[in-house]
Order: C-alpha cells, then sequence, then structure tokens
C-alpha cells in the first residue's frame, strides 16, 4: 500500500485529520510528571493515551529531543513503542543534504525509529530528496510554505509567473511517482493554501501552524478540503500537550475539524 | 572575538585552509578498527591525530552520527573531545525550522555538542536562521549554491536579474550584523563561486565538494581567493578519510591548497 492510501485509510477509520505534534519541553511538563524518572515519554504516553482514538498520526518534531542528547533520542525511541501500530508517525526533521548524506537521513527515519513519514526541505533539490521517497510505503513530507514570518524571505519570492513555493509544489508532484509525497502547508498561509490545493489536487498536505502560531481552523479546511476526498493532515501542537485537560482539548479540536469538513 | 575572526586567526597560525570531513561510515573502517570496542571514534582518533597540524577545522555531518541512534550520538560527543582547543569545529547537520524550533537545533549543536559553527538551510528564512546567529563566537554558514546536482532545480531559478542563490547570499549578508555569517559554496560550482566571492567579499566560504564529488581545487582557490584575505574553508572527506596513508593524502592536499593560494 503507497503512503497516501495509508494515510487515506487511518484518516476514514478513526474520522480524524487530526495529528498531534509532541514536541515536549522540559519545565513545561507538569510538575508532578517531571518527578518520574523519564518526564518526556511519562508525558507523551499520557498525551498518547488520552488522544489516540481520534487522532490518525503523531508528529515528533526531532529538535525537541536530539536538544537532549543521547537521553532525548532514547526517549523518542521510548515514546515512539507508544503509538499504537495503525496511527501514523511523523519524524519532523526537516532534513535535506547531498544523496549520500541525505540517504543516512532517510536510513535513521525509516529504519531507525521506524517512522511511517518524514518532513523534507526541498532547497537542495531532485538527489537530496530521492533518499527520503524510495522507501515503499514510507511518506515524505516537503516543505513548501512554511507558517513562520521568515517564509516570505525566499519561499514568496516570484520566478517567472510563479512563486517559488509553487515551483516546488510543481517539482514534487514530477517526483510523486510513488504516490508517497506530501506538503507542508503553514495554516497561516490559508490563502495562498487555495492555490495550492489547486496545483496539488491529489497530494496530502501537513498543515502545521493551527493554535499557538494563530492559523485559520475553519480557513484552512475550506481551502485544502476542497473535495470530499481532499487529504489533509491538521497538526495542533502546544495547545493540546500543554492544555490543563489534554481529552477535552484535543476532542474540542477533533470536533470543530469535523464540523468545518462537513460543510 | 567573532567567528570570522576566530577563523582569519586559526586559519593564519595553522597556515591552512583544509578542513576535514570526519562522516565515518562503519563498513569502510579499516577492519582493524572496526575490531575495537568504539570503531568509529577510533577512526575519527586516528584520522585527528594523523592530521591536526594541517588542518584549520575539522567538519562532522551530523547524519552519519545520527544513523547510528543513541550510540552515534556518544560517538560524536567522544570525537569532538579529540579535537584540540584551537581547532574549529562545524556541526554539518543542514537544520531548519521556525524559531521555536530552531532555538533547541541552536542549542544542540553549540551548547551541547559546543561546536564552533554549524551548516543552516535558509529556505524558511529570517527568523528560521536568526536562533543559529545569535551565539556569540559561534558562526552559521548558510546553504547558498550546494555541490550536488540538485543545486540547478530550486538554487538557480531566476529571479528578476538574480538567481535565488545570490538571493540567499544578499540576504546572509543584510543578517551577518555579528560578523558571524559564512555560505557554502559547493566546489563542483566554481564558475559561480567567482560571483558569489564578488557579492560576499568579506564573508567566509565553506567549500564542500572537492574529492569524492569532483570538484576542482585550482578554480575554486582561484575564484574563492582574489584577494589575499579572502576567508575560504576547504572540506575534504572521503578522499583523505578512507585514504591508504592519511597522513601523506593530508599533506598532499594542504601543500596543493597553499601553492595554489600563493599563485
Amino acid at each position: 500500500m503507497t503512503f497516501t492510501e495509508r494515510l487515506r485509510q487511518i484518516q476514514q477509520t478513526c474520522n480524524s485529520l487530526l495529528c498531534i505534534g509532541l514536541d515536549p519541553v522540559l519545565d513545561k511538563i507538569p510538575s508532578h510528571l517531571q518527578k518520574t524518572g523519564d518526564p518526556i515519554v511519562e508525558f507523551n504516553k499520557h498525551i498518547i493515551e488520552s488522544t489516540s482514538d481520534i487522532v490518525c498520526a503523531y508528529k515528533f518534531n526531532l529538535a525537541f529531543y536530539e536538544v537532549m542528547g543521547p537521553a532525548g533520542i532514547e526517549a523518542l525511541e521510548d515514546s515512539l513503542d507508544l503509538v499504537p501500530q495503525d496511527i501514523l508517525t511523523i519524524g519532523d526533521g526537516k532534513r535535506n543534504d547531498i544523496g549520500n548524506s541525505a540517504e543516512r537521513y532517510a536510513e535513521m527515519l525509516f529504519e531507525g525509529f521506524e517512522f511511517d513519514a518524514a518532513t523534507v526541505n526541498p532547497y537542495m533539490g531532485t538527489d537530496s530528496v530521492e533518499p527520503f521517497i524510495k522507501y515503499p510505503g514510507k511518506g515524505a513530507f516537503i516543505l513548501a510554505l512554511t507558517s513562520n514570518p521568515g517564509a516570505k524571505d525566499f519561499q514568496k519570492l516570484k520566478i517567472g509567473d510563479r512563486y517559488l513555493y509553487e515551483k516546488v509544489v510543481q517539482r514534487a508532484k514530477k517526483w510523486n511517482t510513488g504516490n508517497n509525497i506530501g506538503l507542508v502547508v503553514g495554516a497561516t498561509q490559508s490563502r495562498e493554501l487555495a492555490g495550492i490545493r489547486k496545483l496539488a489536487s491529489d497530494m496530502p498536505i501537513l498543515l502545521p501552524g493551527i493554535g499557538a502560531q494563530g492559523g485559520d481552523l475553519k480557513k484552512s479546511i475550506e481551502h485544502g478540503c476542497t473535495r470530499k476526498k481532499d487529504l489533509l493532515l491538521i497538526n495542533v501542537g502546544r495547545s493540546i500537550i500543554y492544555a490543563n485537560n489534554v481529552r477535552d482539548t484535543a476532542l474540542e479540536v477533533h470536533a470543530m475539524i469535523n464540523t468545518y469538513r462537513n460543510v
């Protein structure tokens, strides 16, 4: 089964487009968990147990684990073991390098951690992306238009009649012969999302930037899911994982997403 | 002292522009070292001991360590401890993320591993680069024009009368108020290197792609060091670290570099 088919299947089965970003920072973790032997893993365990019936994926931003050294890598491995088998895991590392090095990153992500998908920075072009897309069943989400202010600096530069991010989308479509490539589009860019959805109608879009970053959920769904079959993966991180009641907040977000989808 | 000043000082002291890329692959390591308890660290130790009097820096590509899991991170830490104090270390991770996440990467690289410099992918713009440039004395090498074939896919797209990589160089110059930013330019791009050197006359350029990737050393120095004071950091990896005689090969490369510099 291709990654895109896997994503469609899990989204249908669990009736959810929600992906939760598990990017824990030690000093933001509830104090009773900080006293345990492995606070990061305990924290993730709590989030996963509270939400695994209403999400289709968990996204792990590698920066938050790598900053803790070897212990952080172990915490990431242990956290991944807690994710139920049918739910997808995304290794959000935004890696990119020449082919020879990119192969190591792909091996780390897909064979080491056994992530189902990874985020990939496109700046270095085709041969730097290829190692990530040659794993059958695994997905590569290519950064197209990101959620941060700096997205305008290069991604929105005009090349002829197209923006750079549209050139990336066009190229990603060409790369997508294995039906395993998606795009990262920030939820803060909901106007541009409509254009990207038109350009790449059959590709999954991973949408970060809801919540702490101020992205508009309703507009994002309106523009990213124009047809019932459009694949959108909505990542919510800080506003769920640090909520007073994780399950209630996740349920609320899940319900909101499904309300907007069905309008 | 700014990073650029530090680089100038060490290059003068050791009379060398040579940076060796310590990117070991287990099955390419000599068999007698494979039998030791910590083959990667033993291998790096051998390279460092054979070359530390003729290099100004060692570059560690994180992909090669991360692929080995927590043990790889420990091997990287142990290898860094073997580098003499006055020689610069570069964490080649090509990281880039939104500010909040990029801060973790910068912390990992500059406080965790204590690298002197890091490579940074510019695709996500200003706020994604800022966390890497706010460390006094540490350097950030921004990917401008890379050595791989895919460099043409996006980096060589034309924006008005400039290529994307030139836009990146112009932006990097603006970011460089702390005199701690450099550029990565592949040695396979020696023609374009001349133009980049003109655009960014006072910035250090890290030049990978010599040796296994086919870059031209003579032309690279001709175009990258047009004035005596131009800062060029020439990375050589596989062709030195896997040489039959590491020291002799490194000496040869070092001598060639200095011959071409002094023409």
